[in-house]
């Protein structure tokens, strides 16, 4: 993409009332815009750092059979009822509305009630059974207070898997599977190393649930950590009594402050019984489906990755989500042709390498410099008449100091 | 994908109060679900049509240097009232909810709003533009009444874009531009033969707005077209005199119902003043921003694919669109190794066809077969017993009635 074309320019002033790093960086550097407070636009360069986080997560869900459906965002009244999460005492983040003819209606916060409700269609059974679906859904949340930028939204992007199973043992296989995944998954995003599985309060069923925490200033969770054995306790549930049941001890953990980037659930039976989904087992009798719900923020992860990679010049993506991996800036002068820049740009997408072109005439090349900071592409790479007498182009991490001349042959082996 | 596998099976009976053809289809192949009127979920095979959908609307618009984003659905009322487009008394559909602290909000039923008063961030200069953006937004309206099915939803998928021009003659070229990519990208979808570049009523700054208009019974509108020509006039403004201005005649004109899937609009300079969307032009002059918005239906779309090509017996989708290209029937006998269809299924894969392989143990080749030809996959091949027999397998197209037999290389090179 050529800089040039890219509406979305980096700009110097920010909203007034955004406190929140992850939303301050992302807004200078044009990846985000800000509609009020809890409520993000994406611009292109957003958009391709969302889609690659959605990607890995679609992947990941995709391997243990996962499917991917999308439901709504409008909720009905008598179905939330149902399980008694209608009234704004018992939930107090929903967006409410009404029909023409005065039928109220919600706006999605959470889905399990009305992926479930689909499924009476669908589940008869033990045959049908089982069943993991996921959506990359929108959910809508009237938070009291907005001020963690694209962390905590009032409308934001939520991955939100559901597996319907047979038994509590059929489910608990899944469940640890579903470990496996999100954990590869936070690997893949650039976070595993600072992200633990946690053990956190339970429901009706299961005495935990388990979230995936990563280590953040800006997290609104305290945890303590055991790095050895790769295991966290929320400070929700940490006690004498459950440090001991998980084998932990009190001098190996550290307290820090977390962002819950996932969070797994087992409902057992419980939801379906309230919403009567029931399968006929072998035996032909009438048993209720084990629900598990399994999220992951995916707006929340982008607001985590920059809080985490990033210095005073700006942000620092890892590579696999970038939103290119190579920003060219092009410094004119007498001695380098016209279509030199032009040349490298296309050489390098032709390789499949994706490319941000600082095309721009008429900007010095410490503002080019500066904005390569800001925005944070993993390698940047400079072509001037420098450069060229050299014998090549000027290659920089972001994330190191030194920079090096390569020839472009040379740099295209490094990236792919 | 193997059926087994797929939740979303085929159903009997549908909602008593589904009326519209294209929704009773789709829910009965599964492919959506009804959550309310107007409001549909969309399965595992409702998504990959969505996507292909989705897919080809994006390569045309990238292909004409749009931009894609993704706004908010929140919406804020202070906003809106610039424009005078807040009041339920100017607009009928908003969903309007508020904030803990009282603040009235709305749903995003359109964008224009939002997204110039973005722009007023990144457009300074003349040589800031022109800028062309897009986005995917899931739409949301209280209709009064939503019985079209996924036609017309109180909540829907549209692709809208806008264009920022410098002049009217600078608009006027994207906007020629954009009905050659809208022309092509309804080509592809499967539609281009029967949908008509169309002259509707314009506003404040132009005698005109461009719709493109599909022939269909379901439809919600009446044009007059010209088949010879490929234009079409809006009964709203079908009289003598545009028919003269536009040079055509009333006795080539034939009368006919259609859906509007999608319309392109010139706003001028009017909602820039408004909103005080200026730029400084190359004299220094503060000019107002000229802005266009391009809508397409994604979802109505698809709704419009499925009035068009059905039969009795269900679906006929286009081969572009269709969730999968082949779709194996499994048949077993004494003489078929339990792998043969398996083998087949994964040569398939392997050469990169999309393939729904109903793999179902214990149900009746007919109900396979009715099955097969309610969702609608072009090419169905049966691997039974007999075809084995005859050599190879048995294949047939959903829109032809005779099957024949073919060897598995010969269908590859058919299909890929």
């Amino acid at each position: 993409m050529k800089y040039s074309k890219l509406y979305s320019k980096t700009i110097k002033e920010i909203p007034a009332d955004e406190v929140s790093k992850n939303a301050q960086l992302l807004i200078k550097a044009g990846f985000v815009y800000k509609e009020m407070a809890g409520a993000y636009a994406y611009s292109p360069l957003g958009i391709k750092v969302l889609e690659k986080i959605k990607q890995i997560v679609r992947e990941e869900m995709n391997a243990i059979e996962g499917m991917e459906i999308i439901m709504t965002a409008l909720q009905r009244k008598e179905l939330w009822e149902k399980t008694n999460r209608w009234d704004d005492e018992k939930v107090d983040v929903w967006f409410k509305s009404e029909l023409k003819n005065g039928t109220e209606v919600g706006f999605g916060w959470s889905h399990e009630e009305p992926i479930s409700e689909m499924m009476k269609l669908y589940i008869n059974s033990y045959r049908d059974l089982p069943i993991y679906v996921y959506q990359f859904q929108t959910k809508l949340r009237n938070e009291l207070r907005a001020k963690s930028g694209i962390m905590r939204g009032r409308e934001f992007v939520m991955k939100d898997m559901y597996s319907y199973s047979i038994s509590s043992e059929a489910h608990e296989e899944f469940y640890k599977k579903t470990i496996e995944a999100y954990l590869k998954t936070f690997e893949r995003i650039g976070i595993g190393e600072d992200t633990f599985l946690t053990f956190a309060s339970g429901g009706a069923f299961t005495q935990f649930s388990h979230e995936f925490q990563t280590v953040c200033e800006a997290g609104e969770d305290v945890c303590y950590l055991d790095r050895e054995k790769k295991i966290a306790v929320n400070e929700e549930v940490f006690t004498d009594e459950v440090l001991e049941q998980l084998g932990l001890k009190k001098e190996n953990l550290e307290k820090v402050k977390t962002a819950e980037v996932g969070n797994i659930f087992n409902f057992g039976s419980a939801k379906s019984e309230e919403l009567d989904l029931y399968f006929t087992d072998k035996n032909g009798e009438k048993t209720p489906v084990i629900l598990g719900s399994y999220g992951i923020g995916i707006t929340r992860a982008m607001g985590v990755l920059v809080e985490k990679f990033h210095d005073e010049r700006g942000i620092i993506w890892p590579v696999n989500i970038a939103p290119f991996t190579v920003h060219i800036v092009e410094i004119k002068g007498q001695n380098i042709g016209e279509g030199e820049a032009q040349k490298l740009y296309e050489e390098l997408l032709s390789k499949g390498i994706e490319v941000l072109w600082d095309d721009r005439e008429d900007v010095r090349p410490g503002e080019k410099f500066a904005d390569a900071d800001l925005i944070g592409v993993p390698y940047r790479v400079v072509i001037s008449p420098k450069s060229l007498e050299q014998g090549g182009i000027e290659v920089k991490k972001r994330n190191e100091s030194e920079a090096k001349i390569m020839k472009v042959e040379e740099f295209v082996e490094l990236v792919s």
